[in-house]
């Protein structure tokens, strides 16, 4: 495989005097978006309108994902693996297995509510550049990071006004443009539809970030409005007639989750050298641990179902970014990026006086972060373990809530405690067994990692065993224990208790995860404290810098790096050429039979197998776009110029994989389910009726 | 961690006016060892007569360990790791837990036969350059691997004129120099004592290449000879009186298994970006599964240990590999060294011209090779099942028994086809659920790696799960069927039956393993021929263009790589600094019962607690020393100048692990338990009396 990558710096070199740009590379913001390139390439020019109304019909979910709403009553689309954590909830709490049967509410009075599940709709951006920057300006690189919170934190309090706001301060261009993001916060969010697992991630794992592709990767959820009624939506996506060719124009609005576009050659090589090969090394670990965990019996294998492909997904991703930057094409593409800036630099000896440093500067900072870098994944990243992550947001909220708002963890920050109390709250089932699996795989890894003599390791292991004193503190924990109300709202349970008793309550626990939290945070404190002050502050400082002289040299950048903020990409439906074979943009349902074996992960659900003589073959299931996207983008809506859905994301291509680093025209593609497709299911496989209606569409036969 | 490394290739460059080299590195063969560089350095010359002793005590272990004869009866020293096999073996077949337990044979009636296991005793070495490099020379690059293979393989088989020898042609230096090793087979060897594995893997993965140690990792065999009498052993090494003091001269003889220290760059760099990455990911993956699997139970726990701990110790000699090769120090020089040499060339137009372009056409083949990889680690590797293995030598064996010795896959050759024999016919157990388990996540794997459409994979797979067809072939194989005499030898059973059988039976064999090894076959030596043409063969030539170079500019290179042949090492007792921090030299009995925590890995075994106020807690247990070891060195002997046992190799620490491709001599350290804490324990924890005194010395008080 041979991938020729441009990076945006310089992609903006690349535009020739025509005015063309070769690639649809960029996620663009919605307030910077480049219509008039758009026009050029396609002939169709965006106006304010468009832009606002595809902004306001696009959702954020707070767990990583997008989505996007498709009715007036509050439907929302996204992926199967966006809502899946809501689904294996449902399950747990109804006793079914809805993942595995699918859902779908025959009467809205029967949709179920998503406990914690989150939609954010960006209803404003306004450009605080200013006044962040002012507050730093000239300030010690080991105090950066605490004025930086200080100020971000203050502007972020005066714009969330009421409990339904979330406003963040982001850092565009890391550091080179800081806007205040501010969302509308939608909390009462119901499960309406979503099919089998099986269909949903047909070929799973192994088809993963491949094409082609036959999934179904779809869930249908509605919004409720505080009256407990289906919340009336002005803007949304209308459906499309089906209709999309090779070449059409298509739109895609998501959050992706973050892009390592501009950083220089020393932060990559730490990515290629030692941040990528170690993390796959230890998530591969824990694949394999939950894989054999899943064959203990049938609940095992349902429980740890989401977890495992979580950590598949993951690892994929990063094997993905490895093989791209091992690349010797592609890494010398992006160490010659480097040398060209770096030399216009030199070349000028006022440039070469304030920024000639920068890059020398980033690279200590790079090692001094990697000395840090054991440690604080091991105590501040914390372990596996749902039961230990209550537990410590207790110790913490307990610990933080006296303190000003200024000088917090950022996550208890006055603008982020709503978002804390609802995970914190929430009623995700918690499973014991998979519990002590997990945290006993942790502790036996916080040894390895960190050696057993170190004084943590010593604090917590004492001279028990890993897995002893895993089974102890979740069999002892009493936090599960959480009672809530009809409307999801919790009203009694020790985990309550603790939150509303504060640190007198906390101070005063004896549950042994609690204990166990608290033997993890002094020294995690420590080590978190260090890695801002002598790492993260300065290097956003150096950062900065770096963003000016690129500013300077390579003229105004394109578009930032992804920050899981809401983004625009253009593009068209196109195919590609892979090791020699093509590889069409389409693929059709009946693919996805000829692709059936009848064993997992090719199972196809007997849904499909009854409903095949009655579904049209030849219609399109998945299709692929050179839209630029990644993580975060999942569930994002694919939309014609007249705003209208064609299509649904729910993954890339292996070779989309190094669009962490850089964007690969040629072979870089978007992969989506077609709105033909998720029709004709609906209708023919689900019988989902009054659904298909409410998208506006008669039924089809 | 930063690290001084320093390539033999231009080692022999700082060799000083004086004559002194700095570091006492070098894996050295008994025929060219430099006895007066030791001399100058220690004052003490081994001569000739000293070297034959210590080179004919010396034992190779087939499964890739060293041992020493430490007798006149035939008892041998090695590690408890390098004797695992046989424990777990013969508590299989005694159904006792001897690896928990410990083993003792109260008189020599007692001695168990450990099935399966050789000993290799080197009785001579015969320089056979001429002959190899003359039949290869001017053959084109693709017939280059076919040539030397018919060359070696006629050497081999006139050398090998008994079942009781072993003839092995080695290539040194690359293919600089060829050498004809030949050895005894001494193939009834019988377990003496084990102490438990909670003393022997004190510590376990955790404390696994790290020092200070408290470990008792030692295992005593005996060889018997034909007569089923202990066999008599002229050359057997004393045991000393146990002084060793900080900076003594130390000589280690054993069998390093590999070393990568004259790689190219191109080599070098595909390790670091490509090769361990993937292998480190996939055993990482492998340990995590098997990590849980030990969960089921505690026979399941058992009969998964040695596989496990196996596992364990790979990865984490890859991660230290990988951790040299990514230190930027590190790599710098082996770039300098390689820039070094090239310029020389490159300044030499008759050498530029032969010479030049060597390092383009292994970076070429590299290239290649990669490309090959997958499928050929997939397919020619083949599944981690003990049964599978076994179904694939019967398969092979019966189509490559009838062709001509030379034109057959190495190691169906007429001089190794009596250790083939030996393997395929051992009583090791198998375990069902085990191997239902391994070669399911392998035939996953498989699927992963190759992709669901890959024909090997439709093959094999068709319609069914990994997990189902993996059940079908172990639980309907026979192959497990083999009854032995008393002495050992098969005499009944379906897998010797399709042995001596033939072609013809396993032809007609509806065995499911055996068709699921025919069905990977075809598939498999396609790539494997592909591999040997196009890549092996080319790269030994140019490998050989290499050594010649490297001699010319260079001087004749003072040590070849390791190729798990027979090494001696010279070096001293010696600590270290880690972090700024001092490691001295020696740990004692009394630091492994402050180490203890009762918790595995670090709970001492009772009769440890028991023994303790009988033990001189002062005495020295674990120590280190600068000699130059590697992997494969595991059960080497270290010995004082008079050729007397102080220690037994079981290690090396963490920085000893870059050593796969340099020196490092501030760091790098060998780890070994003393002679003092062998006897002392042999005397007082297991009262092995009779032992004791076999070892020459009056029993301790």
């Amino acid at each position: 495989m041979r991938m020729k990558f441009m990076r945006h710096g310089l992609a903006a070199l690349s535009i020739v005097g025509s005015g063309v740009v070769f690639a649809d590379e960029g996620m663009w913001t919605f307030n910077h978006f480049p219509a008039a390139q758009v026009r050029q390439k396609y002939g169709f020019e965006p106006d304010a309108a468009w832009l606002d109304h595809l902004r306001l019909a696009s959702m954020r979910l707070a767990g990583g994902c997008s989505g996007s709403v498709v009715s007036r009553h509050g439907l929302v689309m996204t992926n199967h693996h966006c809502a899946r954590g809501c689904i294996e909830m449902i399950s747990g709490l109804q006793r079914k297995d809805y993942d595995r049967d699918g859902f779908l509410a025959a009467t809205r009075a029967t949709e179920l509510r998503c406990p914690g599940m989150e939609l954010n709709q960006l209803i404003e951006i306004v450009d605080v550049t200013g006044p962040v920057q002012d507050a730093t300006r000239d300030i010690a690189a080991d105090r950066f990071a605490e004025v930086q919170k200080r100020i971000t934190t203050t502007i972020e309090q005066q714009c969330a006004t009421s409990d339904e706001l979330r406003c963040e301060v982001v850092s565009l261009f890391r550091g080179g443009r800081y806007e205040l993001y501010r969302y509308r916060r939608l909390q009462d969010i119901r499960l309406v539809f979503a099919p089998e697992a099986a269909i949903a991630d047909f070929g799973g794992d192994p088809d993963n970030f491949m094409f082609p592709r036959y999934d179904l990767d779809v869930a249908f959820v509605r919004i409720y409005g505080p009256d407990g009624r289906p919340l009336p939506t002005e803007h949304f996506l209308a459906w499309s007639d089906g209709t999309l060719r090779e070449g059409d124009l298509t739109f895609v609005s998501g959050h992706p989750g973050g892009t390592s576009r501009s950083k220089t050659l020393a932060q990559i090589d730490d990515e290629r050298d030692v941040r990528l090969p170690r993390t796959m090394t230890a998530v591969a670990e824990l694949r394999g641990y939950l894989s054999q965990y899943q064959q203990r019996g049938a609940e095992q294998h349902r429980h740890s179902t989401q977890a495992l492909a979580g950590i598949e997904n993951w690892l994929k991703a990063m094997k993905g970014q490895h093989a791209a930057l091992t690349d010797p094409v592609f890494h010398a593409q992006l160490a010659r990026d480097e040398r060209v800036l770096r030399e216009r630099v030199a070349a000028d000896p006022v440039l070469e006086q304030t920024y000639g440093p920068v890059w020398q500067r980033i690279a200590t900072l790079v090692r001094h972060e990697q000395a840090l870098r054991t440690e604080y994944t091991a105590l501040e990243r914390g372990p596996s373990s749902r039961l230990f992550e209550l537990a410590r947001g207790l110790v913490r909220h307990a610990d933080e809530i006296g303190k000003p708002n200024g000088e917090r963890l950022k996550e208890y920050s006055d603008a982020r405690l709503p978002q804390f109390r609802q995970t914190l709250l929430a009623a995700r089932p918690i499973y014991d067994e998979l519990e002590i699996a997990t945290l006993g795989w942790s502790l036996a890894k916080l040894r390895e990692n960190l050696g057993p003599d170190h004084p943590t390791v010593r604090r917590i292991l004492g001279r028990r065993s890993p897995a002893d004193v895993a089974r102890t503190a979740v069999v002892g924990s009493r936090l599960e224990n959480l009672q809530l109300d009809d409307a999801g709202t919790a009203v009694a349970g020790e985990r309550l208790a603790l939150y509303t008793g504060g640190k007198a309550a906390v101070d005063a626990s004896d549950d042994p995860m609690i204990l166990l939290a608290r033997a993890y945070d002094g020294d995690a404190r420590a080590i978190r404290r260090r890695v801002e002050t002598e790492v993260e502050g300065p290097m956003q400082q150096q950062q900065e810098q770096l963003a000016r002289v690129r500013a300077v040299v390579l003229g105004n950048e394109p578009y930032p790096d992804a920050t899981f903020t809401l983004r625009l990409s253009y593009g068209s439906v196109r195919g590609y050429t892979e090791e020699e074979r093509t590889v069409g943009p389409f693929t059709t349902l009946g693919g996805a039979f000829e692709r059936h074996t009848g064993a997992e992960p090719y199972a196809l659900p007997v849904s499909w197998l009854d409903a095949k003589p009655r579904l049209r073959l030849d219609l399109p299931m998945n299709f692929v776009t050179t839209n630029d996207i990644i993580g975060g983008n999942s569930g994002s809506p694919v939309v014609n110029q007249r705003a209208e859905i064609v299509g649904l994301i729910f993954d890339g291509n292996r070779q989309s994989l190094g669009g962490e680093f850089g964007f690969d025209a040629a072979q870089n593609r978007a992969v989506a389910v077609h709105s033909a497709a998720l029709l004709e299911a609906l209708d023919k496989v689900y019988g989902a009726r009054s659904l298909v209606e409410e998208l506006g569409q008669p039924p089809t036969r």
